[in-house]
């Protein structure tokens, strides 16, 4: 695992069999082992999913490593998943109301049930910052069952929110869970029409807020990142220019864009780097008035450098500048992102970043 | 000067005389010398004002120490003032389309017209930010004639937005320049009904802070702040608890904060200070999906200090947080401020206020 | 019950009792009835209250009158209550996690529940429109228990959203539904500070309106409504000036507003009569670009008359006006309603109202 | 003229003359005349335009039947241009600080400067109801100058806002003055990504809706118009679905809607048509908690009729609707419609446009 780029997509192709293989990370710093774990019993409305793909993403390795809190080792990883409902018991319904069947291509929230009882879901109303919020493949462990995309079955809980898929496994996993992570930062980046927006990142949430920006009706967009595959990659996305942050400094990549945008910064600008200095460039980078969005910290990396030096005055008061910091993504993200990859015409961004993904069998894990 | 607290107000109290007398700031870090200045000839739908009271604020003691930017001196401060229309030329109209008339107390907008022709006027709407905005007592200098109000008389430019002041002298200056910029820090706050709000800061900015948070319907403001005597202002006008940071150090506050806010922190924090460090602050004293507004880094104090160590991951990132920073205010503020503090019942804090304040007259501005 | 006026409260002063008593609604257009009713079996996590107040609204008239659709009759009319917790089972938390003990005195969400499972709930965020919603005392019918507030107890089904009532119960109920959702109305309002407000209509949702208002730093509210005696109410609730609109045709409300306002009209009206012809006479009360928002509209009284002539142009498009139904309150606007009730400083409108509700015990029902 | 269909566009190819031939609409009713006019002494900081293209568009037949209020007869139509600098005298800029040069290729804003001085341009900051707004071509007669596009020459007064066009005539006319409008309405829709949205109308405003819907992140469109001609053109630009309303009722439309909405009505819809009833129709067409945007209403057609029967309770109060008149548009909206018509890639839809105009020249006006 430790030699993954966290921006390929590792994709299961699996048969069907009766006792579900799993891959586990048993701790952190460990390799992931294959395990074979017995079907659950279902509770009343719960299913059993066969999963046809599941990814890998930076959390994952994030994950392997042990950087993130909280989480119950061992543990199957994989929180974004898509497969058919092997079996159901009692009744799952979508948030139309529609019943889902056996057999039904299903992908789901891997957020399982915010509690919607306190006070940050019904007072601040900010559901991707209650405590109680329970992630498949994150949060929830091995001991909770078969919670995690990394396996030949997904256990369903009660409560769990499916979503009809309606596109093909790959496309929608193109998108995987960078998708309604970048749906939600740019819907926090109030994204104007005519708009030049930056993208600090070319990883899959950088890529997908290319695509996002676009679609939201930025003129332009333009992408700082590395390495040179992925800047190919964030041009094939729609990124009118991209810049390899590797051959340039700071002073450079600001002019960079100054030049782009008559001297004044982006109007908007999503950070998705993951690390902490990237934060004060992305104030930098952005025009007096404008909008940043940082959605690239999933990880304690520590505090800014002493190189960044951050400065209130002319980074942030002066500038009239609003930075806004975006966790996690609810229902709403998810499910727009899933409208978006099952739609024929809509599709079509992801459809074409299908070929970019590196495909893996659960053998494969390590 | 030097001896002066910003956060005490200059008032001058004026004889009428026919050749106007005027404070002068030569150059940076020279004292303050008195000049007499002949009166000018107006241009068209321009006038000349007797002033009654002006101010100093913390911006006059940076001008006097020459921190800020593009200032043409020699100059005469004090952008805030409030007098009677000695001379009209032409016809002065307020926003209601009413004409001025000689003997009319009015009070005007510091900033002389924002270009309403630029990128940031006409598309972004960032009005603050027009690059070529001029301001009375900090940008227009002496070259520029009787631009300042710590003089017997202000040379009102043709285009100067002046409105009627309602109430007396000292109420009107009670609120002073950091009235408006308050009102445009709470109006980015956002603050819902019955939020808890944080000032962090109890100078002008701060205490009128407090008293706008609970105009806008906050169930309590709690202050930071220093020194005593401040405190006691802010808790006068409303502040439900206050705490002195020069005799507690940042964890302590943060545990002060979290005790009197269910563990979570302010709903909204309104940073007023001065010190770039306490923009970090700010950020960790606020609740998860809060916001942060940064209306205290008006001169360049230089960058964050190591100790500060800003982490985007838990300070941003993680929190969902909405950092804001508040430069100058507009037309709408000050128009805002002035019906407040000329209103009978909706003037009461600052008519409180008033005893607060300290008076100077021209000849004792050093 | 015919005879009540839905501005006045109708209080329950309740002596305990091991039958509970309740008030039942039988089928419309029928005398309430006194029935006693066995004390249920509390299911887990579910607990029993003893009434102290509940109230009449004119939503309690309309169930009276058999207006309102999907009311399963037979039914105990009183949604918005206060009591003490006289038993519980299992464990009853506030949002904060803090646990409920028998004794305590609590309130609750009259709204038991949305599904956070729906479509409305989970993408368009608008849970007052959730189609699972059901409301104690208006959409649970006797069948469903001890679900209304004119009895001597109500049953409170495990999920009921509880809250701790710091105040005493008078002073709760002097908001009472109005409160909340008056609190909706002005949230919907945006109200600047320094806007003038007109509030049509003085019942209790007017009264509450003028007195948000103003905490959300209206510089001055204007009321029309009928009769006399509210009127005065809404101007000892803080209203700048009335008129009684019995007394004044449209024309002349109008031309009473346009001279308060410069002119222009007010900058938000919030419409809360019950006839349908206030809306348009809403539209045309306030000044362009301004907001009109819809909370008195809660029953069918039909379309509007031709006499209103509700013309798209002169009315809404040509005003560049945003008008914006508002629909019940959630969580989040109860749960304010408290605070501001249960605050020693913020209640002070309430207090103030308390003089003004009737008081009866459940055998004065009809 | 009255032949004339207000949805096709009238171009003028104009050979370059020495004194500037205008049409001119010399009364309300009367044929459209040609004049000889000459030209005109340039004030400082203004210029004379060399006119390529203009447009007939509703406004401008509603001008000949005499229905818009406050237009100075004899009156040159033709509010949006596109031109080459024939002159200039002193210094003219755009918003970027660059100079215009004689023969560079311009378009302008039809609105010829806000006050920047009254209550609604500096309060309210809805410029677009600024009393003072003269608008080329509909509040500038003949009397004013060469102020009108149905002409070989304009005359650009000081302080017009110029914008360099980048594309050529045909594709910035394709928008024409529809563009700015549409972008103005969808600003004001609120769309979110993955959006239903229903345009009612299928003329320019309707089209350029549909096209910018799209842009804006829109899942599909939906659009109800007439005739079957511009419905094509509906679909051409991206409509997913059409409806003509000439052939189904208004309960047939609104089935027709719940249908492809999972029975909820529209996220949003913006109204286009310019008749009354469809204001109602509208809120009735849209889902509960979504948008309405007024932008058809544009000439006072009167009231509604008594067959809309608008009944506030079920169309506006228990929908908790928004509903948002939307008047003219500013320079942000136009130099944001100038931009993605200059843009290679984002001007697409724009250029697919060019073949659905009319041309006429001068000597056709009639």
């Amino acid at each position: 695992m430790t030699t993954l780029s966290p921006s390929l997509f590792l994709l299961f192709l699996l048969p069907w069999a009766v006792m579900p293989v799993v891959a586990v990370i048993p701790r952190p710093n460990a390799p992931v082992e294959l395990r074979e774990v017995p079907s659950p019993d279902l509770e009343p409305d719960s299913a059993l999913l066969d999963v046809e793909l599941s990814e890998v993403c930076g959390t994952d390795v994030y994950l392997q490593q042990g950087r993130l809190e909280g989480v119950p080792y061992p543990l199957v990883p994989g929180h974004v998943s898509v497969g058919r409902l092997r079996k159901t018991r009692g009744t799952l319904l979508d948030v139309e109301g529609r019943v889902f069947r056996e057999g039904d291509r299903v992908t789901f929230l891997d957020v399982h049930r915010t509690c919607n009882a306190c006070w940050y879901c019904l007072v601040a109303k900010a559901t991707t910052r209650c405590p109680k919020r329970k992630v498949y493949g994150i949060t929830y462990g091995l001991d909770d069952g078969l919670c995690g995309g990394w396996a030949e079955q997904i256990y369903l809980k009660p409560g769990t929110r499916c979503i009809m898929a309606g596109a093909d496994p790959e496309t929608f996993m193109a998108g995987g869970c960078a998708l309604p992570t970048a749906l939600h930062a740019v819907e926090r980046a109030d994204i104007a029409i005519g708009d030049t927006v930056l993208v600090l990142g070319s990883g899959p949430v950088g890529i997908n807020s290319i695509i996002l920006s676009l679609l939201r009706g930025a003129l332009r967009v333009l992408c700082i990142g590395a390495p040179a595959l992925r800047l190919t990659a964030a041009a094939e996305a729609g990124a009118g220019d991209v810049l390899n942050f590797e051959e340039y400094d700071e002073r450079e990549r600001l002019e960079w864009i100054l030049e782009r945008t008559n001297g004044r910064g982006a109007d908007a600008t999503i950070e998705a780097t993951g690390a902490p200095d990237a934060v004060v460039q992305a104030m930098r980078f952005t025009r007096d008035a404008g909008r940043v969005v940082v959605v690239g910290q999933y990880t304690d990396h520590g505090p800014t450098s002493a190189e960044a030096a951050f400065n209130p005055h002319l980074d942030l008061n002066k500038k009239h500048l609003d930075v806004r910091g975006c966790w996690g993504s609810d229902f709403s993200h998810f499910y727009r992102s899933v409208q978006l990859t099952s739609d024929p015409v809509r599709s079509a961004p992801w459809v074409a970043l299908k070929s970019k993904l590196s495909r893996y069998s659960l053998t494969e894990a390590n």
